[in-house]
């Protein structure tokens, strides 16, 4: 099919329909001839918008079938394409309503007035029975028309082209009147009492009569010799011309909105000294004047026009039928929109300029002996354009019951609705049998509406919600800037289509704020279902796109500032172990991680497969989807990554430093005790988790360590009662405080107390030490139980005395934190770290500089010592923490190392071995890959949590993750 | 300090203030008890649920000096801190303005009438006089206090227990005033005419006189009595009882908004025939009845009101004065704020019970000899509330222009804007000099302004929106689970936050919208200003962590679906080398990369040093900024990542495998030509390509390679001409068509035409072979230039020959796409891949497999064969592409692809050599590691691409990447 037939007539019968024929003429008299321009021109404009933005989709690629529903959820996906079908498909539904209606309206009033039943039906006093003929003819109008969908579909698609002739003779029929008038005007006359109008009736005495229709010719004559003239004498004198030779033009030109039951009045007589006159009681030779039957505005007449420019869909909707639709589409609906918005502004003009005001305002003709109003303009009959409006009319009204079950069942097909699911079925030829059920149903909703005005700006609201995704949809595609947005049809640009969605919003909520908003709740319940029903449709959406620029742009935003101490949450990177089915070991660790997560914050679940990557694509494919599987099972929110290396060691390293992207990346790396290394054979394999402590600590990251994980409690288990006990070594960065912190967010954890362990030796003032620490726990608003163990340093050589010497020495002479400088400084404010002594700086460094000490002051401004800095340099933190290192490595050390551990143990055993959970500090692994230094260290841990039944070991990373400032 | 000295009394002092002596009345009377009350409920309800927020932020840690700014600040980052510490501060500056309007008008209308200027000042016929008197009166008042505050900031604060003192004089002087009427009603005496209230003068002939206030006592006893009464008799009683002995309660319940203008009146005597006669001429002995001077509305006394419920941050401003800063704050102020607000409801109630409601309407007291109206009611003199709300409210503005410039002070050392920068410095004992100028002269413009009704709506859009921040902190905080939120405070929830903001946001909309979008603006306005300066402050704040969340969520949400070929855009992991100074080889690749993007999408930029990461973490960190700024310079946005591995290949193999994160993954790895490869006698040299071209396809990545990246434009060439040439050999995915595309976006290509070549044998129809491929390339929506070269293959051996004819009907026998399903049926369904030969399927799969022959109808439904399908697998191309593998791999298949190799060069010469850009298929490197083939790869691509200016090499990732639907 050609553009002309295909997409030209059918767009161009679908907009041209019975608003033009039934209430523009009213709009006229009411809204004016400037303002109900305006109207027409902002909905024309609204539609000419919506239309480039509809041929920019529809010119991006094939559309196999189905048109306008097809395009828009191709291109928004199925949720807001589910959505906006709906959508379409309730606005044509009440469409096929408002033809109904708009038939019954042309039958019953003007053709066979005979056919009324429940009595007289004009004038408000007899709205209800006007109402209720609507209903019954509307209803049987209806059932016949659907029984005839049902039957013959085929015939209505026959009988378009009749409907489009139909609508083309009237409308020329109508121009043909206005060029008739402007020769000889016609003289139906019309009743006045006062500057009121009156109802005609037979024995009626009047007292004005007037001619409805003008020569115009004679206006655009004395506008030509105006033009002549005006080079000689004056502008203003074409001005007093046009105004004496005209005064439809002056009267219709501004707005005469009425109140519902305001009487219709005329212009021409408003100094007309009997215009207030109350009228003579009933009875005396004429009825009474004539009301308006409902109120008016410039937003109510918008609404109720708007409904006359839809339709723009109808070309796209056969794209399968066409020989080149990415030509014909554009090309027919924008030249079909420029066309009809040319009938219908001229139409305004020629209305505003034929037609006395009065007669304008008058809805049903009542003046003239219930008259058409368009029809009396007609040439050669008024039968012309009544026929033509009649069979126009009733034919929209079959092709919306064509065309809204086959969109339904379109919509039901795509299955994204499941309880649409049955309508989908239909006969065996694929016409919709139970589609068509609904769309009656609903359409009958509509008829017993009734009222054409308020059946109209439901179908506003419904058809503007459309225009407005497909608008949506263009200027979203157009700024994702995706690479499939190749549209054929050039002449779009997204700030089209982004006025167009404006106009559209615009207009839905000045027309009725409540209307749009049950519009906007329909579309976003259907929404939230489709969403809900998981529709994973294999079509690919703009929105996409939409989501991926969203979280790029989030990303590189997160990155562009550092993180603050104040800002500090444990980012997880969990490294897992997949046994050989590829499932992980460990599961609990997801659990323990969801526990500390409290479900927010970055998790990241890693995995190393021992291998060449070149053949284990599809083992690292399904390990990642098992991975995926047991964080769903845990309900750990987060990403999932598997790497194949050669080298186990160098994979966990890779993925320590790349995990992650920009500004969300791990700061705390979390895996598994290597339990039974004592029995494995293989050195290799503690090694494994001693390099990733090593790399953890390289980069930076906070360690946690969880042992005998298969005790933890798992994520529906809810401890009742117990503690979190943690042993505070060194003063790391101060993780260990906010770890009891995190885990009684969790409803596992909630109910365990928190005490917090320290050690002191025997001339330390532990008494003193509870206190202060008590102040620093206040101020970092941690609820803990505190104890201070006092343990014996007998142990510790006269050497190691004389360096700890040092260190306290130095890290009493770090300066305090002044009264007079700001938060910020203070924050910023990094001390020397404390050295043990030059010689063997390098190995202490490492592990004592990242417990960078942190001084506050009290309240009144008194300067404390922070108990950070008191805390982390006792000399039997020396033993634990630097002990692994060369320059401590004689056997001598060793024994006493282990002696400690022995010790230690027995006290945390002593003192925790009911607790829930107890965290200790991780001493850092020797350097080096001297073996026996490696097993000492694994062996000094194993002794030093021996009998403890849920140990974390934790490592800070190098920085302060706490604070007592706000 | 304690709670009471430190927190409460200071909170009560500022919260009670001018509004109560002069305003409290005039709204009651305008609106009604019951609609005052709800003011004033709605007031107070606002600021608890701030000061439970503000207490919340305020224990959640240590505020070292400063308050509420600094709180917020810290808790919203500096961009917000900073627009709320302006808001603050104008807030605080006006309500200056308004103290000294309220002193002064109390001086002068109360007091001291005689010290009037410019003639007589009360009604609204004078309203010039009396701003006038009030604008010179307020600047000396101004000019007087600041001189004050500047030489004597310690007096001032010295007095604060004076004004503290005089304030609950006044109050309690009220409360015995009440409490007295209630036995004895004064009788005051008011002059109607009709029902309308007259001003008091001297020679005056009144119709009626009226008490003002009422003994309530009775009605308390009423009361009582009718309570006991109806237990024995009906309910209705009581009212009747009630009714009769308290007119004022029944007048004053309801609302009287007045207009401007109307004239004050009584409902006692609404029913007064009199009540609407005229007025007799002037000069009759009374001058006229008493009009209202402003319009109002609950939402304009609502605006008017709140000002004097602001206040509650005088407490939390002493943090750093108080012994227990948080225990006393929460304490402290919600306390205050209970308090203040149990004085305002019971006064509204009081004054609504007590005086009579045409007086309360009468806003100066002109009818009764301007009296203030709540000093009538004081006992024992109403000397002791005149008296005491003068100082009163002269304290009041003395502390506000002594707050307002150290808020400023602190605002400007935070340095957040620069251009307050100035008001930083003060005095050498630190008191702001500059910042209390600026503060007149704003305050200033309060006092010319000159309507405290005018005045006070001000102040309440600052002070809510300052409130809604501190509530939105709140809110945020705790929703976003920062670690660091760990209030004190424990009855805070986000819930009442949240509510708080609601309430915030509402009243500053309600109270006047105008007001309030420029309120907005502003606020928005200093957000941007921060946010341009770029200031990097070091606290940490709230947002960071939403930024966070939403990165999170986003990343999140896209994982959850796979992409689809509709959606598919290049996401680039682009692999550097860096020099021995840790820059990027080749910056041209960046810009490449900036160019494909146009500016969208995600790029990774990635580079592996080799070596120990535990040793190169500096390096590895120097080299990242060096990538980063590499990107910034060729406006690359996007990602960096370093690894440092002991093995490059490895490493490459690492990041082409993990880098990304969820959703944001790449699926194209482009990196650069190994240049010099043959100079170079290590042969690793060019496997760290081949090993990067194996682990990107076995990734299913894309791949992109281009040679002589040094020739490439650069990001501000603009290329004028010129074609980008694409040698379509085998159909991969669709790639090798979208690079022209999307290159065309940017503006250096955007000159360039397309041109697609493409190889066909003697004997293929090659007019046909251009006709398919043009309307292929129609249904793509790209704009190309087609070519079909003609090639002789007599250089292909029969064997292959067979072979290929194996492929070539294992391709027609792919099924075709049928016109009844659907476009997502399309979309999934795949083809067999076609095989060469069962024997060598092993090879060939991974080189052709990755090409699934897409299937297309045109428009008519007629089925035509997919030009890829047609093109993919002629003989010419199995030579290209699987001609590295094992089973080709003869000593003369070698010979006859070099063959191939310098023909196809040739042709690609002759036909390309002004081309801007040579796009052409990359061949899949040999399998294994035989280094002889490795070494004819390298060679093969060498003598192809030789005499080339700039090269893209292109492989797809093994799915299509360009689709004809839409």
């Amino acid at each position: 099919m050609s553009t002309i037939m295909g997409v030209y007539l059918p767009c161009v019968q679908n907009i041209l329909g019975v608003i033009l024929f039934v209430r523009l003429t009213w709009i006229v008299g009411l809204a004016g001839i400037m303002e109900s321009f305006f109207i027409v021109l902002l909905c024309c404009v609204t539609t000419l918008l919506t239309s480039i933005s509809m041929s920019a989709i529809a010119t991006n690629g094939v559309v196999p079938a189905g048109g306008s529903y097809f395009m828009i959820s191709r291109a928004l996906g199925p949720e807001f394409g589910g959505a906006v079908g709906i959508l379409f498909y309730l606005g044509t539904t009440f469409a096929s309503s408002m033809y109904i209606l708009g038939a019954v309206e042309i039958l019953l009033n003007y053709i066979a007035p005979i056919m009324t039943l429940f009595g007289p039906f004009t004038g408000p006093e007899n709205r209800a029975a006007l109402l209720n003929n609507f209903r019954v003819y509307g209803t049987c109008f209806l059932v016949l028309m659907s029984t005839l969908v049902f039957v013959g579909v085929k015939y209505v698609n026959k009988f378009a082209s009749l409907f489009l002739a139909c609508v083309v003779i009237s409308i020329l029929s109508i121009y043909a009147g206005v060029i008739e008038s402007a020769f000889g005007p016609k003289t139906t006359e019309l009743c006045f009492i006062g500057n009121r109008l009156l109802k005609l009736s037979g024995d009626m005495r009047c007292e004005k009569f007037y001619n409805t229709t003008c020569g115009w010719f004679n206006m655009i004559l004395s506008f030509y010799i105006a033009c002549k003239v005006s080079r000689l004498v004056l502008p203003s004198v074409m001005v007093i011309i046009l105004k004496t030779i005209h005064q439809n033009v002056l009267d219709n030109s501004f707005a005469h909105y009425l109140r519902v039951g305001a009487p219709i009045t005329t212009d021409r007589l408003k100094d007309n000294p009997a215009a207030d006159v109350q009228p003579p009681e009933l009875g005396t030779g004429y009825r009474t004047w004539l009301v308006a039957d409902v109120s008016s505005s410039f937003t109510i007449l918008l609404a109720i026009f708007f409904p006359s420019v839809t339709g723009i869909m109808a070309g796209s909707n056969r794209s399968g039928d066409l020989a080149d639709a990415q030509r014909s589409i554009p090309k027919g609906t924008i030249g079909a929109v420029l066309t009809t918005a040319f009938i219908y502004l001229s139409s305004v003009v020629f209305f505003g300029t034929v037609v006395d005001g009065a007669l304008l305002r008058d809805k049903f003709g009542d003046s003239i002996g219930n008259e058409l109003i368009v029809s009396i303009i007609a040439w050669p009959s008024k039968w012309v354009v009544l026929i033509g409006a009649f069979l126009s009319t009733v034919g929209a009204g079959l092709q919306s019951l064509t065309g809204a079950p086959r969109l339904l069942q379109a919509i039901a097909k795509d299955n994204i609705i499941p309880f649409l699911k049955v309508f989908g079925r239909g006969k065996l030829n694929g016409d919709p049998t139970w589609a068509l059920l609904l769309t009656c149903f609903i359409s009958l909703i509509g008829i017993i509406i009734a009222d054409l005005d308020v059946v109209a700006p439901i179908i506003t609201m419904f058809f503007l919600m459309c225009y407005m995704f497909v608008n949506l949809a263009c200027a979203l595609q157009t700024l994702l800037n995706t690479p499939n947005w190749r549209p054929r049809f050039k002449f779009y640009h997204w700030t089209l289509s982004f006025v167009g969605m404006v106009m559209c919003i615009t207009l839905m909520f000045i027309s009725s704020w409540y209307y749009a908003l049950v519009a906007l709740v329909i579309a976003a319940g259907i929404y939230k279902y489709i969403e809900y029903c998981g529709a994973e449709k294999e079509w690919g959406d703009g929105l996409r796109g939409l989501q991926l620029t969203t979280a790029r742009y989030a990303l590189l935003r997160l990155e562009s500032r550092p993180p603050h101490t104040k800002n500090w949450r444990p980012q997880l990177l969990v490294l897992l172990k997949v046994d050989e089915n590829l499932q992980p070991k460990h599961p609990q660790m997801l659990s323990f991680a969801q526990q500390l997560k409290a479900g927010k914050g970055l998790t990241i679940v890693s995995s190393v497969l021992q291998g060449n990557y070149l053949d284990s694509y599809p083992e690292a494919q399904a390990a990642e989807q098992e991975l995926k599987k047991a964080m769903e099972a845990n309900k750990v929110k987060g990403f999932q990554q598997v790497l194949v290396s050669q080298d186990v060691s160098q994979g966990l390293s890779s993925i320590i430093q790349t995990s992650g992207l920009g500004g969300l990346r791990h700061n705390t790396v979390m895996f598994g005790w290597p339990h039974g290394w004592r029995q494995n054979p293989d050195p290799k394999n503690y090694k494994v988790f001693l390099d990733a402590i090593r790399a953890s600590s390289a980069c930076h990251n906070a360690i946690l360590v969880p042992k005998n994980i298969s005790n933890f409690p798992s994520r529906n288990d809810k401890l009742e009662q117990g503690t979190i006990d943690v042993w505070w070594v060194v003063h790391d960065g101060g993780l260990l405080m906010l770890l009891p912190f995190l885990l009684r967010q969790n409803k596992v954890w909630k109910n365990c107390k928190t005490r917090i362990f320290t050690v002191a030796q025997l001339e330390d003032n532990s008494i003193q030490m509870k206190k202060d620490l008590a102040v620093f726990l206040y101020h970092l608003r941690i609820d803990a139980e505190i104890e201070v163990i006092e343990m014996q340093d007998s142990d510790i050589s006269a050497k190691v005395h004389v360096k700890v010497g040092n260190v306290v020495q130095r890290s009493r002479s770090v300066r305090f934190y002044s009264p007079n400088k700001t938060a910020s400084e203070t924050d910023q404010y990094t001390t020397e770290s404390p050295r043990v002594a030059p010689t063997d700086g390098e190995d202490t460094d490492s592990l004592v500089s990242s417990s960078s000490p942190e001084h506050h002051v009290d309240t009144n401004g008194k300067e404390v010592r922070s108990q950070a800095a008191a805390f982390h340099v006792k000399t039997f933190q020396i033993v634990y923490c630097v002990g692994f290192n060369p320059h401590f490595c004689s056997q001598s050390t060793n024994v006493r190392r282990m002696h400690t551990a022995v010790k230690l143990n027995e006290v945390i055993v002593n003192k925790s071995h009911a607790a829930q959970l107890v965290i200790l500090n991780l001493p850092g692994p020797p350097k080096g890959s001297n073996e026996s230094r490696e097993a000492n260290y694994m062996e000094f841990l194993e002794v030093l949590t021996e009998g403890l039944d849920r140990v974390l070991m934790v490592r800070g990373g190098g920085r302060e993750v706490i604070t007592i400032y706000s």
